[in-house]
């Protein structure tokens, strides 16, 4: 199997899971249709991968491992998709569209979709408790991983990010320092939230707890890099969502702040840092974070 | 000391502790001067208070309790304080004042009033997982009050309370069932979980933990149709809002649906079975709930 199906093939576990994870928590049916219809719209599932990933790879001896932690996993994605809803609103980056869908606002109401992000958000730590309460894993390590989560999603982290972003919209002069550490908020802390929560939720000890972490911080950083590349070299429809829109919006990114070539090798030299942090472990789960890795960067050759 | 000034005495414990629970977050400064707008412009930090008196009044015999369970009484005036700031945004209740001054996107503006009220939400969370990583809480117990908080702040609660909420303004034929059920989730949920889990994180039997529970229940209902009336009755200075802002909203309210005296009644027929789950216990902690209990009803008289 290619990476990529293998991550497909991953992405469905997740898939399986989210789509009956917000029955029977007495939602009303309007705000349920609309928290699903973003939560459910695709992707790659990249951060729920990582959390489950990493939790195989260092607790290689428990076979369940990836079922008792899969609630906690899919709250990444909740948390991933209540971000994505927020940002597009009016009041913030102004998107209609969404994975080449209606942005949920669009499809909704600008009330349903706030509502829909503070919903998910919520229904997200119910699930990270959920892997111990239900699944039994130790309630010190779900207890840990849940700080180190809140603490990535909140406003030190994601939410701050997407703060910084927003006063640095309509400047083209932000210096790429800056940049860097708006991005490490905005989406880097969620990514190496994901591969610490893994370590954590696992039992690993301080040392591979401490290569998660460095491992998601580099590849988060490339992966931003490849987001604002990509948003230059791709279409609209390739996208899903509009192509060209950084540009548009008076952003500053990588690419309009060293060029594409820089940009591109910048985030190769990103992957090759993740990669060392790798290089003490074996086995079929290294691979499949080896590659994908480097199917992160290369996305944009 | 009247109940008022043992109420406001505690509420300054709380404050205490909400005035730095938001520094050195790494949050950029202009968000958290936003969420600490909101969060430190007063109000009766009631659900705090309930956590801690719950937790106090279940074990008497540890005299750190209520530091052990602060983080996580502080972290239901974030939660509560967002769900204000999001229900107050344009696309929601659409108000411009709150405790008497200007709604946070009045003060500051719609993206930074979403963002605030994510980050409050989210470091919610962090705060709750404090009792245990800093105040050394056993872990399950925080979990399991964590599960419970989550659920009731939610997509089945508080956050599905306003989706529903919103679908019945201009609706003034709301059956009065559905009322009751409305508000229970949208402000009954919060207030009964407070007391849960102030018994829970005592480590409190099932059967008391029931208590706190049914007693939350009620004193819940209570509140809110107290909270109806006086928007009837108050002018808008004391109220700190624009009173008789239901009224105009075109909302179905208790006073609407069945007079003001009969809500007063009902109000204080909740209120006598609140009394009734803190019959079995003694002492200067449910002399404190009991007082507390008849104050809310005695607002309106």
């Amino acid at each position: 199997m290619t990476i990529k199906e293998q991550l497909a093939k991953r992405a469905q576990d997740v898939e399986a899971y989210l789509t009956h994870c917000l029955h029977d928590r007495g939602i009303p049916a309007r705000l349920q249709q609309s928290m699903e219809y973003s939560l459910l719209a695709g992707g790659k599932r990249l951060r729920p991968v990582l959390v489950l990933s990493w939790a195989s790879l260092l607790h290689p001896q428990d076979t369940d491992i990836t079922d008792k932690v899969m609630p906690f996993a899919a709250s990444l994605e909740c948390i991933h998709t209540y971000s994505l809803v927020h940002d597009d609103l009016p009041a913030m980056d102004d998107d209609d569209l969404r994975r080449g869908k209606p942005s949920n606002h669009k499809q909704f109401d600008e009330a349903t979709a706030i509502l829909a992000g503070d919903g998910l958000l919520t229904e997200a730590f119910g699930l990270m408790s959920a892997a111990s309460i239900v699944k039994g894993l130790p309630a010190d390590r779900v207890l840990r991983a849940i700080y180190v989560l809140a603490t990535a999603a909140g406003a030190g982290g994601m939410v701050g990010g997407q703060a910084v972003d927003m006063e640095f919209t309509g400047r083209d002069d932000v210096p790429l320092e800056e940049l860097r550490e708006m991005h490490a908020m905005k989406t880097g802390a969620l990514i190496t939230a994901a591969c610490e929560c893994g370590a954590i939720l696992a039992g690993a000890g301080d040392e591979d707890i401490e290569h998660a972490r460095e491992f998601g911080k580099s590849i988060g950083v490339a992966f931003q890099i490849v987001d604002d590349v990509l948003d230059v070299i791709s279409d609209t429809e390739t996208l899903g969502k509009p192509a060209g829109s950084d540009e548009a919006m008076g952003k500053s990114t990588y690419p309009s702040l060293m060029g594409l070539e820089k940009s591109k090798k910048l985030a190769a030299e990103y992957i090759d840092t993740a990669l060392q942090y790798l290089s003490g472990y074996y086995g079929s789960e290294q691979e499949f974070l080896w590659q994908l890795s480097r199917y992160i960067v290369d996305r944009v050759y």
